[in-house]
């Protein structure tokens, strides 16, 4: 066949747990396929989470790209055919230009052929706005704590508060009368690091972390940056494979 | 903070299984904090049915009351709390009267405080009545033949009949022309004790058996009393912890 | 009791499997109990598929039938008595003839006696068509092969086609752009063997294969027979135990 490009990989699991988190966002995406790796940046209907995500070409045990390659397709139903591989299938994706389709093989004890349609691009290059160094706090910590925290919050509420001390890390929520609070202080085993340069808080809409945190299944550790009153980022990496990062807006009152 | 009382605990399991069994029957309840325990008495809105719960002061690690307080929350918003506890958190019960709401933290490796509205306490106290010299028929069995009794019956009718004679504890329903029986003879392993003064048999709501034997959670026996067209008591205990107890009205035809 | 039947069985999990697998084609059965087993033959209320069901003698470990004798119920109602029992009971099915009711008991810890209606048989004996000797392809393979091809193309069509040569079989559906194929060649482990004397196509309903295949349960290989544009028989076997056996006619398009 002559594709535009093959790339095999194994790691069954972490590539269809990300693709999940993106469908969670966006339905539709484009693609980038180039020789460093499979790229999308997207930003959902309502405008308020954007995603980027990074899927290296580390992440795969045969990588040919012929040309740069923009692909777009139907993101949840290629979830849908990638919630059908076996954890130790090997996966193919492949693509057929003459036929306008993304084919995907699974290659275990059985040959299985899947192949979904293209959808023409429309949209123009999504670019990722350069916030790193207008961030005033800076968190390392288990994903797992802010996991808990959003599901704590969303018994009350719709928002959650991300407050930084140089000392301290809070995350709240109150709705009704009710209230709820996760508080990491430095010697908390679960805060890997803590850098504020300013005091922040700000308020992140729960349906929109709620859909990032889903990534937290592709990582162990999430970074977190954010600033009073300003987008929030958080930065989830599966080592040497793949990134994904999610920026929301943040909400005033 | 100068707290009415502050109560902790570790025992996670039994206390969100135990609150999680009255949020069947009662939405909102009053529990009295005494010397001796937390104790709460409430009769569901149909009036079929009494939860009588203790829950004594040797299951908390820590238990501290200023002077009796009886407080009343909403029981679900409760459970829905108590549900976000990790096995392992300690959880500590705290009334702070200036804010007028309870206080949870659970404290593992991270640390986390809820708080709840207090709801002002409307209701006169209910009382138990004192049943205990008028049944004539004492069982005590294993909590799960209640529980598959219970299961069984449902799939044809909505009541279930306890007929006991002096050597023979029967449970039966019967729907359209289907029909289910559980026999217990005296050297059934799962029959524990059975004292008979008088052969009785009664019919109870399926419904509210079920909301019940929900409590089968924190104790392996159970003790039922009852007599011909009365009242049956369930008396379900985790030793030195708590006891749950249910009075149920019959139905008569 | 003067019983016309009764049989004696601790094969809980594929009575209650297969069972459970014939109630998701007919809603009410007649079964024929005699010296050598119990068996129902029966075709869905739209006329798609017909179930054979064959129950051993051999599965039972008492097996006394005085005659031989069509027993009719509502089948649905049969397996949620069945979901009942326990993987460690003894099942006792027996028939009072006085009563009209078939009786069914569980003897575990405890004796449990359940019994549903008989419903009058109207209905004529259906015959198994004998097809045998029409069919061009005859494939013994892994019932898993077939049960994954079965979701992965009820993502997207709902027929799946099968077709066969010397040295292939192949499953494929095709819906909208999309596509989803499974390929098996004599030297795949789960293709136990191809018997091929033409070259066969044909395409069947993914709703009844859906059906079928929860007898993938009971059994794990399965034997496939078609031909083109005729109908599909699929034959489960549990050894020595039972067997399954579905028709399902063919969609010409």
């Amino acid at each position: 066949m002559n594709a535009l490009f093959r790339l095999v990989t194994n790691e069954v699991g972490i590539i269809r747990d990300s693709f999940d988190t993106i469908s969670s966002l966006v339905s539709e995406g484009t693609f980038h396929i180039s020789k460093d790796g499979v790229k999308l940046v997207a930003i959902d209907p309502s405008n308020v989470a954007m995603v980027i995500f990074n899927l290296f070409s580390i992440a795969f045990s045969e990588y040919e790209v012929k040309e740069e390659t923009p692909i777009t397709v139907n993101i949840e139903q290629l979830v849908k055919v990638l919630k059908r591989a076996k954890a130790s299938d090997q996966i193919v994706f492949q693509l057929d230009e003459s036929k306008s389709r993304l084919m995907i093989q699974m290659l275990g004890t059985v040959k299985r052929y899947f192949s979904i349609p293209l959808i023409g691009t429309v949209e123009s290059e999504t670019k990722v706005p350069e916030f790193d160094r207008k961030f005033t706090t800076k968190i390392e910590l288990d994903a797992e704590i802010l996991e808990d925290s959003i599901k704590d919050a969303e018994m009350i509420s719709d928002s959650l508060t991300f407050e930084a001390t140089k000392d301290k890390f809070v995350l709240y929520a109150s709705g009704d009368s009710s209230e709820v609070r996760t508080e990491l202080t430095r010697d908390s085993p679960s805060l890997i690091s803590l850098d504020v340069s300013e005091s922040s808080r700000a308020k992140y809409s729960i349906e929109y972390l709620s859909k990032a945190i889903k990534a937290a299944k592709i990582a162990d550790t999430l970074i977190i940056q954010f600033k009073t009153d300003f987008p929030i980022r958080l930065d989830f990496k599966a080592v040497d494979k793949l990134q994904i990062s999610f920026i929301i807006a943040p909400r005033v009152d």
